[in-house]
């Protein structure tokens, strides 16, 4: 957090700053600010303060983020979040990504839970309430993911308003889950249960026990492909790769432990999906794990050796959370081997120590790709959350206060 | 409606009666104003006053039933609507029924488009926030049917919170209709456009060509029972009927020309849905009419004659104006000469001529069986609206405005 901290607050119209290059050095060229890093900052500060009540700092420089995010931000006209908007505010696109608003309701509800500010829960619900009046799928069940600014469905092809993801869903998952802990209120306990079960039902592999990647809207398989307000879309000329079986083992290990996190939300026992939670890690352990090197590989086929086999920070960050979750529903020492192996390498070729801060995509071996340490995706939420979970977890199992070791 | 007119209004604490006995007699002793008849004569005066906008009396009435629903069924704490009160406006019964709000949407959009009254469509979008908000099923699409007073899920069995049918699904097929023609908004137009999805992927026996009737949250076919709060549970020891392939003629019919209502509001060609309306009349051409005495049955299987032959109000109105949107679609005289055992059944058995409205229930030959011109569930809705849908459609097929006949 103290690389954000130091560089990320713009004095001078609100909001965060997001871009930085391998040096820590603010790119003056891309200050432009985005709905995913805003609401990863916002976040970002109101977790720190919250894991040290006496850090007023974070504290304030979270609501500056809220501040400004409410008043650039928001749709006064249909409701929700813009997708994008200048350094100083001015509106860019008005594209409502159900992604972003999933960012928005997770931001917001965990800014609720560290200050108290009304105004935090109050828009994570209105969120929410607009994802139920204009995403939510009533025919085949699930949620449109890509709408207009005024919060008709996107055109299909590069738009996709004709596809749902496991990426989206998951975070739905996330965020509900926050948003339930914040309200306590039976209708985000139940939104909650039901994002659970459509991915549960049409969104992993029962037979190989991984993620799936995009589907139609009746959550058959379909190749995937760029869409056009994504990250890998912002990543231009980066090939995406075309056939149904894909899988990110990075989405399968958070899945995993997201699914976790949700059953202690909704009062079950944190192994009620044990089953799919140990399919989901096991199927990273076998194909995703780089034992030599450390780390893991970013995507795959469903059976069969990874594909892409470079380093991002995002799956190696959720990597180290999934994986010690699984050790504490298991007690098997291999989860714990799993970890030690992904994070000797996150420690030896991801973290710029000099910065405190994760790199964005290194070699199968380490070496680094793109090192640069802030885009407008990034930000602290993967890294810092993975750091900070992880160190929770170890402390609990060091304590003997996990399940397993109890 | 002069019936309504001269019996209806509650001048001491507003709002309708609604039981009157076979004589026109108020029955002193029911005088509960249920949420379905209370929203059926708002509709029924908006609809008159349409009829004729010289007549202002209906328009007050509509607008004293309005005045009343909202003071008294409307629930400040949760939103939405109760179920029952007594006639001086205590709450009886704060169940959030789905059946019981799409009639509200029905009504106050239809009060909206006669009178401009801007609370009849801000309620009605109200109701319809809250079914998005509350009833959806976003795991499996469709709506459940049946929620508590704070809107959480009613539980299974006798509260029927584990189910759904084609009845509440095609109520809200109707409401959404006429919401969207009142809003214009694209959001109400594709919720109208998914029910009809559902109902058309799920509730459509496509062997048999009939709509079904009770499924569980998954869509699968189940016996039908009686439920808490709906008609046929208020009929005390009415059996109904266990098997999973009961149809009702008059849901068939009914969906049929309410499906050729929706293309319109939705823009499409009214035979866009033709195969389907055509094989929902069929089938009640096929079993559900009395070729002997005229009219059509209650219920019976998806293959074979009826089984419950006594002729009921409702069906019977939904009945005419089925098979004169048939036999426009298609031109065949025989959906003319369905109409015509219809009509001539309801004119000679059914309607009681002295008092100007419907029995509730006669024999297959036409003898009386209940005699009463008022329920909690009847009032002018089905009997007024088929006369009046008849008469204009009859006035354009005699005017060659019909496209067969164009």
């Amino acid at each position: 957090m103290p690389f954000w901290t130091k560089r990320a607050i713009d004095e001078r119209y609100g909001g965060y700053f997001t871009c930085f290059d391998a040096e820590g050095r603010l790119d003056e060229a891309d200050t432009d600010k985005h709905i995913v890093t805003q609401t990863r900052l916002i976040w970002g500060f109101s977790t720190f303060h919250m894991i040290d009540p006496q850090d007023q700092v974070s504290l304030a420089y979270a609501r500056q983020g809220v501040d400004f995010f409410i008043e650039h931000f928001w749709d006064t006209r249909h409701g929700g979040w813009a997708w994008k908007v200048a350094r100083d505010g001015m509106l860019i696109d008005n594209g409502k990504v159900v992604y972003g608003q999933s960012f928005a309701i997770y931001a917001l509800a965990t800014y609720f839970l560290a200050s108290g500010d009304p105004r935090g829960l109050d828009y994570a619900e209105r969120t929410f309430d607009l994802l139920q009046r204009y995403c939510v799928d009533v025919a085949r069940g699930g949620y449109y993911e890509n709408l207009e600014p005024d919060w008709q469905r996107s055109p299909g092809g590069f738009c996709a308003g004709d596809r749902k993801s496991l990426d989206i869903h998951m975070h739905l998952l996330e965020c509900f889950t926050v948003l339930a802990q914040a309200s306590g209120k039976e209708i985000h306990r139940r939104r909650l249960q039901e994002v659970i079960d459509i991915i549960l039902a049409h969104m992993v592999d029962p037979e190989n026990g991984c993620g799936g990647n995009q589907y139609d809207l009746a959550f058959n398989p379909i190749p995937a492909v760029a869409i056009r307000r994504t990250w890998n879309a912002d990543r231009e000329g980066e090939a995406v790769e075309t056939p149904t079986d894909t899988t990110s083992y990075g989405h399968n290990i958070e899945l995993a432990w997201l699914l976790v996190r949700a059953c202690e939300i909704l009062g079950k026992p944190r192994d009620v999906y044990g089953d799919v939670v140990r399919r989901l890690v096991d199927h990273s352990l076998r194909y995703g794990l780089d034992r030599d090197h450390g780390g893991v590989y970013r995507d795959g086929p469903h059976a069969g050796p990874a594909l892409v086999r470079d380093k991002e920070f995002w799956q190696n960050a959720e990597a180290l959370v999934g994986y010690l979750d699984a050790f504490e529903i298991t007690g098997a020492p291999e989860y714990l081997e799993a970890f030690e192996l992904v994070w000797s390498f996150a420690r030896r070729a991801m973290i710029n120590h000099t910065l405190g801060e994760w790199m964005t995509l290194v070699s199968e071996s380490g070496e680094p790709i793109v090192a640069a340490i802030g885009n407008p995706w990034k930000a602290c939420y993967h890294s810092g959350r993975a750091v900070w979970e992880s160190i929770r977890r170890l402390d609990m199992l060091l304590s003997g206060r996990f399940g397993v070791l109890g």
